[in-house]
């Protein structure tokens, strides 16, 4: 029996607040982060499974506990018995009692957990020689189901629902594999619009991203309302009218405060407004996209489990939701999100960008569009181009699309040189670093 | 200047799992634990503060990291700023836009937050020399709202309201505290109901508790239907018609199984159904209590912060609450939450058991009556007897009632000797305890 041997842990920091990338208007000093994790095993070809947390900087340490925590609850385990049976491995994992006292199903223990999870469809994906949005495409519609924990969803979607959507989509999918593989799918730039650049630096990335082939680009807002208009009004001039722009408060503001904000923004033709106010407040949502119609509204990357994607849905407060790969409890419960989304027709446009995000949410996407929705023209994936180069199979991005990955596995890997590197607080980056300048 | 020294921690467990004490239907066998804190200082009077996070074991570990990465935010501050301006020590802590990323206000974190805050009020308490009630009830309206973050409450609560409802509160304040050290604070208890016990042992211990002079008795439910209906036949033929019966699924339901299950158990006349479905769930909790009128739902005890009560008052989904010492962002977010449900007429019904969450939530209904509604006797705390032992100033019950304590501080603080002997894994305790029974 082929059992695994380890859970390794890292806790990886990059510098980043040096460069302000990644500035916005609640998280002014980023230090993009992964607390990363590693499923070693007993097999003579070396099988592994690598998994992620993206973090901001303090406390990748806990999150990084949080892993290690997770190793009494599969070292030891049979690698046949997990991949056959991820939905039983992910129930274990989010279902154990004592653990679920944390959370439950939100934080950093559950964050913990979909790492481990996301782990082991990495290991599962190489395991079957494919990547991993394939290796989705390829189950069963009743395959997919069993990888479902419905607790607290079918008052909103019933396993046969979900085999329903699952179903309609089996026609085609050999078709959309090879129109998926030669196209591409859609990504969107969040790269020039962080809140610390320049007007210019501004202007300037916004009418590269377009040249570059982006058809819809973000900017942070929220800290400064002459700054929003400004800026929104220097992006369209540099872009044009043809070219989307969505807006990023990331949680900035409280109900009628957003509302008020938003009005002068109108003018703008915005395609979304994202994280408003607090991820927790679904009837907040609500409230807001009544106020600011016919502006969409968004939220997702920060959405802590099925059950409020569910609320969201339900109290139709979102136009459209951003999905994250590391942030729920792995693929089994993005499946669900997923499901959920394409039961109510709210279209996703996943969160990416931090360390790995791309790299993992993408598989996520692609999966969507060949086996649940079949749909991708009318909707895009976060792109934002730093920290790829830390990757094995980082992303590829052409002509403003995502090509589809086709190395085996969930893309997580990371330079074995890079870990060591960028290790905190022992790697040789942070050594050299001066001390006022460490975390 | 008087300084903060250092933040120490220790992890806490007591092997309850033996006996079956807390058993519940989503929590078979928990290890009461507490991931426990203290802040040191310089003080020549040896001034400190204690506070704690509850959890069922497992992971206790990672809790108590997070509370030992919080150490940079706190040593080396000065003790007479941090005691002067509360509020202010609670949003920077809370605020922290890196530590922000692993929640937001939600789990672990901000678990381990709450407990260094409330270490904060202890060591606040301690140095004027008043129990943690009167501490808050002797502060003014204005001082009162300023240790509150409104921070996505003004939908439902601005600073003026919260004002108008605690200077509406100021006349009786002494009349009160005179009634509240003469008369005590009604206690309910959940030690005759948990799920491990059999028939007899239930019946007696419900009995015993009437004697006792408990007016409200709480089952857990949600295992099986026809036990549930049994278990409430015997407690009511045990305790007569005039005594409250309540129970308690612990999550266990979805929202058409929740509707589903109460249909029979309605002939019992019960008191509340908590936590029918997941806490996350405001809209399920709305719908299950149209489906299940007129029991009166309720839920609190793992609703992870104030955004999340404040949408189920918003949606009445709920007729009452329960809240926890130790799960939202401490004394100072707790306050937000008693003022919401002020302002929304929901009685706050305090959760308590574990481990130091009776000597905890008692100071905070004590508030409550003097300083926010001036009312008791239509409400209650619950009460489970176990593990007062190891705390210094235990709480004291008397005739069904919780005696106000008058010792100053928070009552968190535990004997140093029960500290050394439950200490994970190191301590006398789990060291004599079988190999094969250590979690």
């Amino acid at each position: 029996m082929v059992k695994i041997t380890a859970l390794e842990t890292h806790d990886v920091r990059f510098p980043t607040s040096r460069a302000l990338d990644g500035s916005d208007a609640m998280n002014p000093d980023p230090d993009y982060s992964a607390a990363y994790v590693v499923l070693r095993t007993d097999s003579p070809d070396g099988l592994c499974g690598h998994g992620l947390v993206f973090t901001i900087g303090r406390g990748n340490d806990v999150q990084t506990a949080a892993l290690a925590a997770l190793a009494p609850m599969v070292v030891g385990q049979s690698v046949e018995a997990m991949i056959a049976d991820l939905g039983s491995f992910a129930r274990r994992l989010t279902g154990d009692s004592q653990l679920r006292w944390l959370g439950p199903e939100k934080g950093v223990m559950h964050m913990a957990i979909g790492a481990v999870i996301n782990a082991a469809w990495d290991m599962a994906a190489r395991h079957a020689g494919k990547p991993l949005w394939r290796f989705i495409a390829d189950m069963t519609p009743q395959q997919i189901v069993s990888q479902i924990d419905f607790r607290y969803l079918t008052d909103a979607l019933t396993p046969d629902q979900a085999l329903q959507i699952l179903r309609a989509a089996e026609p085609g999918k050999a078709e959309r594999i090879e129109r998926l593989l030669a196209e591409g799918y859609p990504a969107y730039t969040t790269s020039p619009g962080w809140l610390g650049y320049s007007d210019d630096k501004l202007q300037r990335l916004a009418r590269e991203a377009v040249e570059e082939g982006f058809r819809t680009i973000k900017l942070k807002v929220g800290l400064s309302l002459d700054d929003d208009i400004r800026r929104c009004r220097l992006v369209r001039a540099a872009v044009g009218p043809d070219i989307a722009v969505a807006i990023d408060a990331n949680q900035r503001w409280d109900v009628q405060q957003a509302i008020d904000w938003l009005w002068p923004l109108k003018e703008f033709g915005l395609a979304w407004i994202e994280e408003p106010t607090s991820p927790d407040d679904v009837l907040g949502h609500a409230a807001i996209r009544r106020g600011v119609a016919p502006t969409p509204v968004s939220t997702g990357e920060h959405t802590h489990n099925r059950v409020m994607f569910k609320q969201l849905f339900q109290a139709q407060a979102v136009d459209l939701v951003q999905i994250d790969a590391a942030r729920v409890g792995g693929v089994n419960e993005n499946l669900a999100i997923l499901l959920l989304a394409a039961k109510f027709g709210v279209k996703v446009f996943p969160h990416a960008g931090g360390v790995g995000l791309c790299e993992l949410v993408q598989h996520l996407a692609m999966a969507d569009f060949i086996a649940i929705t079949g749909k991708k023209e009318d909707r895009a994936i976060e792109f934002v181009d730093h920290l790829h180069e830390h990757f094995i199979d980082p992303v590829t991005i052409r002509a403003g699309r995502y090509l589809a990955p086709t190395r085996p596995g969930f893309s997580a890997e990371m330079h074995a040189r890079s870990i060591a590197e960028y290790t905190f607080p022992g790697g040789i980056v942070w050594r050299d670093l001066p001390a006022a300048e460490s975390a």
